[in-house]
């Protein structure tokens, strides 16, 4: 066996959080295209959840979308998770879709949509409290379309009160995470268009602020990994979104544009002390819009496990000696000697020995839950992304 | 008076059809914020269109999409549009809203889905010839998400027999008009993703088959005029889609990212012999997804036309001369005079003096035409691209 | 005149500081092409630059960059410049041209070869104190090639160390200015990457050291404008290098690619109090690599004021009433109607008030200045950039 | 073992012909490092080069650029080039280091540098028909740097002039093959930018004349596989400049900064039958500007060797089924599992039942040629690329 067992102990401690959403119909601006038994309430999405943690034991958690996600009763939820073997994880709350965000929200020049904004955020820490959730992550949609749209410094010191609001309720071992994304429904500017942006906010705000850091989210060319290196180093990666692209955000299963990118940025997570470390979240935030759901969630952890078993191969000592020295071949080359390991066989054992299947995906297909919510869930509507 | 004579009989022939679906509500995948007095059938998307024509003298004609503007008597649509001022224009295809299509269109591996987009094209002619238009316009949003998905270069085939038996239907004076886009959205591959596979397939079909060139359809930082420079050269532009766009295929009214690159693009059409040309067909292709629709495609005409009114301004003899003697900046300092003439006061007198309002925009403000259709127009479905 | 009074006289304060090598040759990694008539020693330089103020009125103090522009005599040089209506500015390092510095300066593993980066550092600002500079400026070529050639934590925490040395050894009156660069000359990281990167480095120095914008060094379709806004509100925004690009970091005259770009720039420095504010240097960085040097840079000096002017020209009470009451299209129009302002005649009458010619470009060219050097300039060896 | 015999047998007819100037010195605008023992003449070049056939078996030819590679006697280089185990190749021309050629060379619109660019290709031609190549390939720097400077339209008519010229004196089994490139070293145009230009210039010449990709000349984003494949299918993918580049034309270690999209490519011109075709020359065109060159070119043809055995791994019926299928994810699936395939031990085993070394990185290490050259190569000067 290629991978060694102090590294397979690292890898059991991996823990991939699912986003509820990745398993609605989901789409672009051109056409949703449903699918046959997607989840009609957050219920079914857990359910479908927890068939990637069975198959996988990777992915023991579910993130929360309010209001897409909203119960009568989340401790009813909380026990179907924890039936079905995963727990509720980070809450997102959404404000991109009411008709008076269409301006902004917690940026927004109204003090009335400012604090319909923070109130929804309130909400979304009055169910971290039910669920037992830790984070609670902000993307904002908030931003201008046209040069002069709006006072783009205005909105900043607006997003620091808002934030400073939400910031105020969070309970002791609660964290307010913020993301960041190049563009995107703004065309001109974005409120929190970089990761140096996030990271000033934050800052301003304290202890319990970080950053979130989407795969997607960049601008062409941007080293990613670099980023990765600086916010562990600042001390402010709170969580990752993964999902893989090849023009913007294309919300593409991880893994599938760029598997080395994706190396590349595990590799400096391990390098900082990101990984095993429960400070920083791993999370999926991706759509499937014409592949199937369960699947595509059940690839994409995989494929980060397999990027995390090559990453830890990396001979650190030969590495650093490599690099000493001014070597570059010789320390690109064992980089990317653990890039090339195929590590899958002793993976597939390794599961085997854990009581897993060896092969999730066609464990999957051969478990007959697909065809099962296929028949049995019709009719319902389905509250999500794409809706 | 700045603006010569000679110049302004030219601009007098400037004509701009307008896309009936900038009129509907639109939006991003995150969310499509309606608007009050949004049309409700191809009808009122017309009196709308030809409001933008009243105020401007600039846009004569309505391009039309099926399915999203049939009706049952296309010769009523057309004595509607007559009726208000204006002629109804290019019938563009819509091969990305139904389900058979998620895998593709007149690409698709199933001669059956191949089969039915070349019937709803074949369809689109037998509209054309009710209406009167002469272009059928084909964007397709064919391509793949995931590398191996499709085999690309039998999709290539594919369409090139698919385009061949839609080419085979159009009369004497039709034209088929092939677009291509960058991305999206289909995100790893897209099948007319550039003006090279554009022309290539156009070429093969024959005269009556050119290319659209949509402004908002290239890579990063790629040269558009230079393109449209070529395209000329090889007789082979039949239209433009203008919008604009700072990322990616943003939609925004034409010239408000870039100014300066839309007046680069006009100088190339006038250098070429593509303006005041029947066989460049100058059509706007954008969204309005929160500003106002009519008075967002008034503004978009009339940027068109001063930049337009710029680039004739150009001094072209003393342009040659000073490119003949290699002298840089002086042959960049011509271009940038016309650039920067400030063209806008002579274009309202001129304006006024062929009976048009001197400010369009403010002209339409007045008129109380926005305030009626929000009262008028309620109830009813809106059928559209952001439906 | 369309410009106030008071616009005039925010403008009569505007200081564009140009940069020594801009005179010299310059080229790309293909071939430099040699001009006639440049600069043989930074007394040359500094005798061009004079040129351009001269003509313009805006361009009264000049940068340098050592080693390029050592003398013997400081006192002599700063005498020449006050000979010639000049002074000597800020003080650029170099840390690119030397074969220790293949892998790093200030960065690298070699504690030997940073030593010799930061004393390298603290020469220059030994001659700061001879010139009266204020500010050090830094732009480093340090990055790497290749994943993993080199580790970029720790190469950062270099950065940190060895940017406090010489951060020790400031005056009380000088500041430290670090600049970022998206990418090159290195291909894969580069160590001072991005705005947020410049800014976690120069905070954790302290308040004499700031962040340096150059308006070429990001990744594509980034808003800068944005940056400039957020470097204001954080109070990090030391100076500018101003030029152009259509691609990468093309050097291009200032606002040759896209005026629109520098006239928002313009107006969130306004914005933001950055204008006419010495705590923000507005400096030109670029190359005149196939058009001459001293009319190449007169050109950009008034792009730059043309620019602002249109800028100082927006209505700000206006402009907050339209975004204050959403109203997207009238808010974008009054930015728009500032930005299509032609200043040009009124700048023209405005510079012969004061003792300026109406146009500097044709003064230029008319002084014989020019046909001067080209005549005697012969002879010696130019040393800078392009060598 | 992984790898079918028959894909061996395929793999045993890989030729990747190497560039000369990659022995020599290069670098970026900011630097040229030398490096210790790099050739200074061309005997010496092929000389290294024929170290990297020699440990590799894949290298079997040269590539010469004229002037650089100007000798008195090319049949002593084509004797010298055999003594040593390789022939000569490609001849490229240089139109980029003349004085002359500031402004443009073959679409200068001066009649007699156009002449003198024409006149260099013939004279190409000449030393093709001495020592036996095959192809002539073209890179033009030409192009302009502002808005104006020239006129692109007439550029590209003199272009096609000045290259039917040369291809008029073109032997009966020689070919002309015109490269592409984004951007650099001119900012604004180039007059061949894209893949489509190439095209419609080379099919209005004739059969002789085809495309040269170049792997790190397209803008952000470019799907380069999808070109592979439209210019196979047109019949003019004349020849492969493989390297590889995180954001403009890096030139780094072809598949160094994205081994999966060389994967892709290579699986395209498999697909379309450009693999072991005479017709499609693949070459490398890459700098090593920081690392030893000879086994910066050995990583090279080693990293070329290693993905077209991946990419000739895929199985082809179960790929077409599951295309046909529309099983995306099975699609993909089958794609990925080829490139996850860990080919190293069997190429290595392979390589040494052939006679070569498994390692041919180390093997060159031991050889003491480096050393060798290190040591013997003081004075002289080298004529090159980055001279």
């Amino acid at each position: 066996m290629t991978i060694p067992s102090a590294t397979l102990d690292l890898l059991s401690q991996q823990a991939i959080e699912l986003p509820s959403w990745a398993f609605g119909n989901s789409g672009t601006r051109f056409k949703v295209f449903g699918q046959a038994g997607v989840p009609r309430d957050p219920f079914e999405k857990i359910s479908d959840a927890a068939q990637v943690h069975k198959h996988t034991g990777l992915a023991p958690s579910v993130a929360l979308h309010i209001p897409w996600d909203k119960v009568p009763s989340y401790s009813d939820l909380r026990r179907h998770a924890e039936d079905n073997g995963v727990k509720l994880g980070t809450v997102n709350s959404n404000t991109f879709q009411d008709d008076d965000y269409k301006l902004g929200s917690v940026t927004h020049s109204d003090p009335r949509i400012r604090q319909k904004a923070i109130d929804h955020h309130l909400e979304c820490i009055d169910i971290m409290n039910e669920t037992g959730s830790r984070d609670l992550k902000i993307w904002l949609a908030d931003g201008t379309n046209y040069p002069g749209q709006d006072d783009m410094r205005s909105r900043q010191d607006r997003l620091h009160d808002s934030l400073s609001a939400i910031y105020e309720r969070l309970g002791e071992h609660q964290r307010l995470v913020l993301e960041y994304k190049f563009f995107e429904p703004a065309f001109y500017h974005t409120d929190v268009p970089d990761w140096g942006t996030s990271y000033a906010q934050v800052s301003a705000l304290g202890d319990k602020a970080v950053v979130c850091l989407d795969t997607g989210h960049h601008a062409p060319g941007t080293n990613i990994e670099f980023i990765v290196m600086q916010l562990l180093r600042l001390g402010k990666l709170g969580s990752f979104d993964f999902n893989s692209r090849f023009y913007a955000d294309d919300d593409l299963i991880v893994g599938a544009a760029d598997p080395f990118q994706l190396f590349r940025i595990i590799l400096e997570v391990v390098r900082g002390g990101g990984y095993a470390n429960p400070d920083v979240a791993f999370m999926l935030d991706q759509c499937h819009n014409i592949e199937k759901k369960v699947p595509g969630q059940i690839r994409s952890v995989l494929n980060v496990q397999e990027m995390t078993a090559r990453a830890l191969l990396v001979d650190r000592d030969a590495l650093g000696a490599a690099q000493a020295s001014g070597d570059v071949l010789a320390a690109n080359g064992i980089v990317m000697d653990a890039f090339y390991t195929d590590v899958r066989g002793d993976l597939a054992d390794w599961r085997e020995s854990r009581g897993l299947p060896a092969d999730p995906m066609s464990a999957y297909a051969a478990s007959g839950y697909q065809q099962r919510i296929e028949q049995e869930r019709v009719g319902g509507t389905q509250a999500g992304w794409g809706a």
